[in-house]
């Protein structure tokens, strides 16, 4: 099993979430590309300090929104969002290069995640981004337009899980809107990271679903949720890189 | 000889210069990276524009000044600096390398070309970042601290000579709020070309000085600049791309 | 009758349309406000014009997009959205106050202007944005969520005509990817014209419709369309801001 | 005396600084205005938290570098800068105005109340923008270019003194490359303070030099400084705002 998080969220004077803790327990680190979060200092280091740790670097492209940290949907033209992903797979690669590392997995940020889960023309557009650039692997939620264009277009999908978020008896995300939305408690989080490895997802109702996750997705923007990250490497005992 | 150009400044909705024009004269084109000007669907365009007329791309880097176009002194940081150098090249070569073609050299964009000129750190810093991407030509003034630090960290520099500026008997340029700093005579622009032939360039005051220029920059941004790069194409007879 | 245009739109080194000419012809400009174009010295300057011509300024606000020039839906939160509204008013506001005229009136740019014509959460949004900074008129479509939420709001509701745009017989606007969409006939604009001033207005397929249009919408971002909006102004014969 | 402090300094979701404490301390609040912090929610959220504290609101102006936190010198043309004064006070005015308080006085931040010291020219456009948008008091630097053209102006110039700040005999700052440059330790800081009421600084080497400071800048982006000017504010006794 994968662990992934998104790391150098920062802009300029500005940090979020713990990258130094992640590290320490991730295999795959989503760095953001300069769009929504990451100037090319934040960028660079965040590829350094993966190296050196062995962790593996994908770029987390985005909206063009650092005032919305790419978390609302923009009605972007596809082909102007296919360059724009090319732009910043390119510009995390120079870094991820300089750094004795590569670009080897993209995955979609915030908004463009979600929009990219139905939204046709803009999860074609992703997957013409990336295939501009090279054959990389595409990281989304299992089931998405995002990973069904992937296939098609030759490229690697591959499938992720959240540690703490709850799912409904149809396996998509509760919405945050809802009760259940979030999971808060370390020995849940533990559980479904341990179910995961038996390729199991038990949703909120109880229900068991069949899962073929590669990847669990882990987050460190508060220091419970870098806690949950560790508990959850610990219960999986061997981690290891997708890509 | 080279004759290159700046391309590629428009943003969003907003054009600037006849990239089309230029690309039809000039043999090395300097596309702008995103931070004065261009956007990833302008840098795509052009490089596949490039690429289908045999005209090199080279990365035109700049301070992040969208609002400034990059002609504003901007006392940045060497070391964020670098790695805005860097973020830029890599974002770039992704759009070429898309466009089946390379970035082959890269020159500074105005106010960072004119302050790498004698701003030591600044000057390495470009060169660092530079390196940081891989081994690129570094185009420049004759004499700068960019072409000095460029050829001490074994990248090669590659002096370019102005068609349409008037030179001071030292060898610099007359500053625009001088007379004589623009030629804007297609004569005298021509013959001013037919002389870098011979490896001299006329002074504002009639001195003769040597030069080792291997590339001529011409402009796109008004009609009549258009013209003088078609007549300095003409008169060179032969051109090519120094990269 | 009042002659509307949107004014300021280039950023920085760009323009975009011809300014001088429109303020020739129009009575209300609708000045760009920093978020889809109009960086302050452009705002300033366009005050400056209008003042001097007698000409009224309004603030065309905007989604936070240069990259998409406001032409992209962004799913805004709403309160968020009157914050950017109520800025965006306040900096043009003493721009205007600085040329020795005020902000007289709000219209919505883009993609936020078609929003509102649905979208209750955004217009009720904007129309909050616009009170907390006034009690000034707001400019749209008829029939959109904008004026209705603006008239219960207290706040005077102003429609406008397009002169160059084909309606539909239920009076919407064809869409830009229909035939009849733009009107590029001169004859046909200013019949237009005339008619608005009896209260009437032509749909495509001969529908009379009636019209409480107060303001005639005319663009200046080609040289036919600022012919078509003189032949307008003249057609018109007496012309007089709203506001 | 007054105590100022500068708040909002977060953007989008980045945060930075604990404003809520300082507002319980300060007088006088130096709020970000968009351009090297600041978004128009947190402009707005604290306007209303100032207002409801009787703490007064001031424009904290700066470069349009998002990305440097307005810490980098921009060799900005003086007529645009004035303009970009003008844009923000104008901005921050309509949020304090929808909060029921006022822009009250203009602080230059970062490398601009720096540059602002010794460059003539952009000391100058500061003080025109800000004369463009009304009669304000101007806060800075004793001795600066800054107060010397606004009181030509007739603008109101209000000088301030650092607690935490090594003073040299001649009564500048000691630069931060130096030691003695930041006082961390709290006695140090509350007797600083209590001199000031004296009228009296003492320098790095025991040089007591007279003052008119009529304001104190306290910091906040740290807890010791968050106990700082707590303390400060405690040691002052009484303290009311310059305007």
């Amino acid at each position: 099993m994968d662990l992934n998080s998104d790391l150098g969220e920062g802009f300029g004077i500005w940090r979020l979430g713990d990258d130094e803790a992640l590290l320490a327990v991730i295999t795959s680190a989503n760095v953001a590309c300069g769009f929504h979060a990451g100037d090319p200092s934040t960028m660079r280091r965040v590829c350094v300090a993966a190296a050196e740790r062995g962790v593996v670097v994908g770029a987390q492209v985005s909206y063009r929104d650092l005032a919305g940290f790419g978390r609302r949907f923009i009605d972007a033209d596809p082909r102007e969002l296919a360059d724009e992903v090319l732009y910043q797979i390119g510009a995390l690669e120079a870094c991820a290069r300089a750094a004795g590392t590569r670009v080897a997995y993209v995955k979609p940020h915030g908004a463009l995640y979600n929009a990219t889960v139905h939204h046709e023309a803009q999860a074609r557009a992703v997957v013409e981004g990336v295939r501009a650039f090279g054959e990389l692997p595409v990281l989304g939620l299992p089931g998405s337009q995002l990973l069904e264009f992937a296939r098609k277009a030759g490229l690697r999908p591959v499938e992720e899980a959240f540690a703490d978020r709850g799912y409904t008896p149809e396996g998509t995300l509760v919405p945050r809107s809802q009760p259940n939305a979030l999971i808060t408690d370390t020995a849940a989080v533990v559980e479904r990271a341990r179910r995961l490895l038996d390729g199991e997802l038990v949703a909120v109702d109880g229900t068991v679903l069949k899962t073929s996750a590669e990847s669990l997705c882990v987050h460190g923007d508060t220091p419970g949720a870098v806690g949950h990250a560790r508990a959850v490497r610990e219960a999986l005992g061997s981690v290891a890189p997708f890509a």
